[in-house]
């Protein structure tokens, strides 16, 4: 009975992270940090800023990481990341994560990363970066050290990454194998909505300049919204629409708990898309306005960013020695 | 003329390394110590234990690489390597050592490190262990990292290795290409003699038991002179002999200063094998004699040993975390 209860309170290690590319978007949120708000308190949450995956691809320019950082950092605690409450941290200013690095990569059999399937779609889909290096092949091997340095049991991805955490449990596995049971091999959790849209329909993202910021100000979100293509088969207010080609609608069916009424209005000839921008646009601006204003303040003190992310890192690192601890007992180092 | 002066007063940097593999065997001492013995006034040393490199290929049993490490550091230390005026230190003893292997790894080019004439020698040749892992393929990477922490100016290095020490120079200009002059690139010091045979005339090696240990105690030492193949065709004293065909000799002409004479009278048959193998015996003997009791002294006080490389660690540690601020600085971390 005792046993039971001491079970049922456990929280669960979690581990997710982001790479610093500056300020988040609308993606970001309904992709990921709607899921951080919601499980940091069923969790003992580790929000990881990934800087060192940043080098992999941006190793030719790397002023903007550091600021990225801080951009995002601010983002995160805007939406209601609770730096108290969760550890928040820098992967760089943990040196234990190289040092995994490097013991995994003894581990790490070279078919492994080869086959990988995220590596051989962004070798081939990926034009105006030299990713031919040694660092971006063993991405994945990174990725498992930082997710095992903490022992993490889940860690929240989108179903593209599924291949990343099999990977992090396959050389988990390994090692356990040669050197006794240290590592815990990490669940996945699926992003329920793993694509959101842009301004253009492509995936929301920075390289297709079609995001929408969080803490967009009203003027540039207006702009936005009234730029939006809808259903080019629907003209007039009766025409009937195709609210499931229409990027308005799936924003709609994203933040609108409305959105049914909206869809059958929309088939039905009842709503012209004008007025589907306008509730659009009112939804967003109350989710944003706030935020706006909040973010403004947490950007404005840079010093503040700095001793969270300084603190959390502190943390971060003792419990990363620790493992490093028992793992080098286990090696024999 | 004072910058003169000044310029010409400066030692150079100096780091060589080790794989722990155990005992070192006298083809360590012509092939590496002995320059190293000189070296050690001449420059400022770093003598490193390479203790991550032996988990390159030997990840599957590590239990022997600790013991290894001390019974290396007691050999360096009874052939005369100062540990007060050089820094005897342990890789993996020094996290800079993996943090900077991580940096370079994404400015590494994977063609760089499969064109590599010692890769692709020993992926062909090792056969009984499984090579073929992410870690043994960056082992350039790890090296150059172990050099361009010290800004090491001079590697004392066999000529096999010319390749490791090209691609360390390669990235070192890549770098500082990126990110501004911060790193030195280092010159090979070729050894003189690069091959010493082993008591089977293959090249000395404990893969092929054919060593003759630093301080092997006299019986041995004379058992394994004793069972010495000589020149087949000189049966009889008075057979004319080929000394350059006999491992005997070959070891006379590196450890013997009148090993012409030898040479001449093997020539003209004025001298017996026994009689050649009984002088070898004796310089052997001389040299040996010294060193096992030093030796013995020495390895039995494996505190000793264990503080020696932990105060040297820490001070590698210290000029390694010099050289990864400036790192740091440079690509803005």
């Amino acid at each position: 009975m005792v046993k039971q209860q001491m079970k049922s309170n456990h929280l669960k290690t979690l581990l997710s992270g982001m790479r610093p590319t500056g300020r988040l978007h609308l993606g970001h949120y309904f992709g990921v940090l709607s899921s951080w708000i919601k499980l940091q308190n069923k969790c003992k949450c580790y929000f990881m800023a990934s800087d060192w995956h940043a080098l992999t691809s941006d190793y030719v320019d790397t002023s903007m990481i550091n600021n990225n950082t801080l951009e995002m950092l601010a983002d995160w605690i805007t939406i209601g990341i609770d730096y108290k409450q969760s550890i928040i941290f820098q992967q760089s200013k943990v040196p234990q994560h190289s040092e995994l690095f490097l013991i995994l990569s003894m581990l790490t059999p070279l078919s492994w990363l080869k086959r990988c399937p995220t590596y051989k779609r962004q070798i081939k889909e990926i034009k105006n970066k030299d990713l031919n290096n040694y660092g971006f092949l063993g991405y994945p091997v990174l990725m498992a050290a930082d997710i095992l340095l903490y022992k993490a049991e889940i860690v929240p991805i989108g179903d593209d990454q599924l291949s990343h955490l099999e990977f992090t449990r396959d050389i988990a596995r390994r090692f356990n194998n040669f050197y006794g049971n240290i590592l815990i091999e990490p669940k996945e959790k699926l992003n329920k909505i793993s694509r959101i849209p842009g301004l253009d329909g492509r995936k929301m993202s920075k390289s297709y300049y079609n995001t929408i910021l969080l803490g967009e100000t009203n003027d540039i979100l207006k702009k936005k919204i009234e730029n939006l293509f809808t259903d080019p088969l629907k003209i007039r207010r009766h025409d009937r629409g195709h609210p499931d080609d229409c990027v308005v609608f799936t924003f709609h069916k994203i933040i609108n708990t409305e959105y049914s009424d909206i869809r059958k209005k929309c088939i039905i000839g009842s709503i012209w898309c004008m007025l589907c921008k306008k509730y659009l646009m009112e939804i967003l601006s109350e989710f944003m306005g706030p935020l706006e204003k909040k973010r403004k303040n947490i950007i404005s003190d840079k010093t503040f960013l700095e001793k969270i992310i300084k603190m959390g890192s502190q943390k971060a690192e003792a419990i990363a020695q620790n493992t490093i601890d028992e793992i080098r007992k286990a090696i024999k180092f």
